[in-house]
């Protein structure tokens, strides 16, 4: 059962989670972990901590918990004896599917597929749906320009030898702030931070500036529309610039609202743009709704706020989807076997998991919920910000994203660890960023747990 | 329970599979899926199509069953109260681990570690365990070369920009035929069949031979100890050259039996010498053992066979370990928190199944059984490579792992598709190979029922 409010009786960590870092530590370096969890007395949207410290999880996983700690749907759909066998043997699924794969697939992501697409991968995380969502749109292109041709022998030699013509000089861009993964693929798309990135050879594609709105938009109209125009004019310009040099774009990989990077929003005239220019430049257009997905913006795909003429190419999705994948059009789908594949293509374990959450967002209306519940989150952030004018600006959010900027990095960590030490547990992201990300089952009740500790420490500022 | 033999009553794939299929097809290309499979009626060693066919199962998914299907102990550890918590919500593992997933970790992966090597890393698949190794790897080599110096500010920014020196120019070398997975990274050590590989942007890494060697061994010292040291001097060969083409080796990758490429072994003198190579260069040597390792050798690792004089500095797993990771030593270690990281790293679940896995492996002494039934059905494919010479040839094997050679493509497609039309499900690889890969619970009369239907088959032929 959900606590009614945290409860917080040691630092955090506390002495327990310490001493069990320390042992950790002697294996792998530990130097990100903040608490070890007790996750069998985590309920909803509460986390324990192993010290006995109950915290309103406003990060959930890094964004992957979509209803809720121990969901009573969840534990029911895992003690299922009907569901055993499809735990116990994880099948090389490209192979030897289970028998109800198809189906389990048409009742789940099929019936949330993003409009107009009805083409889906599983993968089993984030970066692999990526790396695979850019394969397919390498492989389109070069479909495209062989004008339904074969390969020719020396694309199938020179494949085998890393070498061009078979492995090819095409790109893929991507934003600055952006991110996408850590494989070698998505790290290439990926622009936050130099741990990240430090030390890794990377190919070197085209990066453009994804636009740094001024809030309160209303306010800004102007200013923001031509930041946006000056974003798409630098896309053309790469996207020229690297055909020039002998690298064309293949694929322009994007994430609906930037999440690492800052909590980026850009407007749906934005993404239409953007679009355009694929379109334009028989260019795939890759959404990465990897965190911003599974309902998180009160509609089940965040680019569905932009009204796109068109569907994207390929939708990226993990981690409150439970398992990861992508959905494509038609002109995305490997014309050969054995194109996109390896042994386990995600779990249907997974998939038999992420049934039972669809239902819940069904039957429970959650993602009227969270539309609710974000919006009464948003105001919260606003009323806080027009109170404390020199330490908050910029709120922002849609459903269970939301954000809001400290004057900088440093006065962001105090904020965020003080709300911790008073039970309520957010994230970090961008340089000076704080970051909600809560699951769909967050209900007003929750914010105003919330509203009450953030004032508390806001005062003691 | 087990069959105790084969049953074949439809072509296979059968009439279910085939509409199976085609529902799949509306979705997803199906093109390699062989038949559906109806796992809560699979037993052990045997496989069941969703048509009532029942196979000997000698492929296992890719090679990724370790006890065979529904194992008694495994549907127990799916179903005890006390895991349920860990099945049910998978966490940032970075940032949150679960409170006994330091134990769970020093009571599984490690106590199977490679002699010699105790730090581990939980991933979530066989390619990011390889990717995440590279990085290790590659972090290695500039921190030596920063000669304990903090990165500039200029490594720093151009680290985000994918550019030097920030994303340095360094490169890891392949062999081959290898296959280290799918994406960009792993991709880029792999080198099997065009359909892996074509149209894909990829670094040029440099690639050596891997050595051939001739069969039956007995009759070819020489010979083999010539390719063996042919391929060892082309690999210092392309070291020198990437070092002067200004793209240094920072990793040499390499699997202790090359699997997909052909199950192409290699003696263990190859291998000291590539370690020598290795320590000489100061390059890390990555044993990729994510379809030899978990016991399939009759030990824990096949790279134990080979009596190295010091530990690899990596060595992936994946498959049947049920978890992806990568074993690492000291000096692979990265020195900030944050730089081997994503949202998942893996999934504890996967852990408490190893840990069930690990136990009938030892309570079963299932790694004397897999010695043992591995040298029978290795004289099995020996004799009947003696009884029909014109049609195979290069039995070789180790454990689960066994393969022998046919004339060409067509006549062991041909033989596979006979074999499981009597009730024989084997894999293939390279490009005339057929491939075996059992669980390590198979037996004697497992074999026994092989070789009864591989006879029958050959008689046809
Ligand atoms: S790369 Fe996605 S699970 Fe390994």
């Amino acid at each position: 059962v959900e606590p009614s409010s945290p409860s917080v009786k040691t630092a955090v960590p506390g002495p327990k989670s310490n001493a069990l870092k320390r042992d950790l530590d002697s294996i792998q370096n530990t130097e990100l972990v903040r608490f070890f969890v007790d996750y069998a007395r985590s309920a909803g949207n509460y986390i324990m901590d192993v010290d006995g410290n109950v915290m309103l999880d406003l990060m959930t996983q890094i964004a992957s918990i979509p209803v809720g700690y121990n969901h009573p749907r969840i534990l029911k759909a895992l003690m299922d004896p009907a569901n055993l066998s499809t735990f116990a043997n994880r099948p090389a699924l490209g192979m030897h599917p289970p028998a109800q794969f198809g189906s389990d697939l048409s009742n789940t992501l099929v019936t949330v597929a993003p409009p107009g697409i009805d083409q889906v991968m599983t993968m089993a995380c984030g970066a692999c749906s990526v790396e695979n969502a850019l394969k397919a749109a390498f492989m389109a292109y070069r479909r495209r320009e062989r004008g339904g041709n074969p390969p020719s022998q020396e694309e199938i030699q020179t494949s085998l030898k890393n070498s061009p013509p078979g492995c090819p000089k095409l790109s893929a861009l991507s934003f600055n702030n952006a991110f996408h993964g850590r494989t070698m693929g998505a790290l290439a798309l990926t622009h936050t931070k130099w741990v990240h990135k430090l030390d890794f050879p990377s190919p070197n594609w085209p990066i453009a500036s994804f636009p740094y709105l001024k809030y309160p938009l209303e306010d800004y109209v102007n200013e923001n529309k031509a930041e946006e125009a000056k974003c798409l004019a630098e896309v053309e310009d790469k996207i020229a610039t690297a055909q020039k040099s002998g690298q064309p774009v293949a694929c322009i990989a994007v994430e609906p609202v930037q999440c690492e990077g800052g909590d980026n929003f850009a407007s749906g005239q934005f993404f239409q743009g953007l679009q355009d220019i694929c379109k334009k430049n028989g260019i795939a257009l890759l959404l990465d709704e990897v965190q911003t997905g599974a309902g998180a913006s009160g509609k089940f795909w965040l680019h569905e706020h932009f009204y796109l003429r068109d569907p994207p190419n390929l939708v990226t999705f993990a981690k409150k989807m439970l398992t990861g994948g992508f959905y494509y059009t038609p002109d995305m789908r490997p014309t050969e076997g054995g194109r996109i594949f390896n042994t386990w293509i995600g779990d249907p374990g997974k998939v038999v998991l992420l049934k039972t959450v669809l239902e819940v967002i069904k039957e429970d209306s959650l993602l009227a919920r969270t539309e609710d519940t974000g919006k009464y989150l948003l105001q919260t952030l606003l009323d806080a910000q027009s109170k404390y004018p020199s330490l908050l600006s910029r709120a922002r959010g849609l459903g269970a994203l939301a954000a809001i900027d400290l004057p900088d990095g440093a006065s962001r960590d105090k904020l965020v660890d003080k709300l911790c030490h008073k039970g309520i547990h957010v994230g970090v992201c961008g340089s000076r960023t704080m970051r909600l990300r809560s699951t769909l089952t967050l209900e007003r009740k929750h914010v105003d747990v919330f509203a009450d500790r953030f004032y508390a420490v806001l005062k003691e500022f």
